[in-house]
């Protein structure tokens, strides 16, 4: 089991892109959610994961990640996530002795973009890009499963 | 993936014990329920399991099977699962070319003694054991995530 720290903030220009690297496109939905977690499946070019989340207390989320089978994915994917796929794709970006991760998503919320920051303790302390806007890890509207929901992203903010 | 046609049965009689495997002891529970799947986490002296299965088509459900580290089992029953943890002691019996599975329950569940047979196909027949009773595939109350919420087998029936 890890622990996941996550910070997210909405990007408010393109700034990024020059530290960016080539990206990778990501299909991802989820197969269960309700109860204390929410159970994953992601698909790239890299390989596939199952992720169980514990739903988040404050800023911190147990998270349980298994590689599975690709074919697993696209079957789970097609088969049971039809309410919650999400494509996007994730840049990697450099800042500050951190590595951010840049989601643009396509699809329904296309127009989206968001950029999130592990951190190893819940105090840790990281300057902000100038590129980043708003926090929103704790705004229930940037939540993956709504995400999932929004048909674009204007009609969200 | 694979696909699962199971029929479950009240069993009525002990007759079976004699024909019946030493039994391994299980743990179970439900990280998350809902949409169009449920995720379980099952964990035996053999090992732990991470299993992914589509809401059920009639007899017909999709299954996602993953062996996991058992640590992460006993993170994932304790932390995730409180609502809907089984405890259940299964037995291989063996019957006319088959092999049934008698679950004989432990914990808020105990009294209640279930027996399941896979079908290769939905039309399959077989013969039923004198030990088991009525049918109950497609009763509400013997779903896992229904057992989980029993506290005592009588008040169920």
């Amino acid at each position: 089991m890890a622990v996941e720290i996550e910070r997210k903030f909405l990007v408010v220009s393109d700034e990024w892109r020059a530290m960016a690297d080539a990206g990778r496109d990501l299909r991802q939905g989820y197969v269960a959610h309700g109860g204390h977690a929410s159970v994953r499946v992601r698909l790239s070019a890299d390989g596939a994961w199952l992720t169980v989340k514990s739903a988040r207390a404050g800023l911190v989320r147990d998270e349980f990640e298994y590689a599975i089978p690709a074919a697993d994915a696209e079957d789970m994917l097609d088969r049971l996530c039809v309410d919650t796929l999400i494509r996007k794709t994730r840049y990697r970006v450099p800042h500050d002795g951190k590595v951010w991760e840049v989601d643009v998503f396509a699809g329904a919320a296309e127009g989206l973009v968001l950029a999130e920051v592990e951190m190893r303790s819940i105090d840790e302390r990281f300057d902000l890009p100038d590129w980043v806007g708003d926090e929103v890890t704790s705004d229930p509207r940037f939540r993956n499963s709504a995400i999932a929901l929004m048909r674009g992203f204007e009609a969200a903010v």
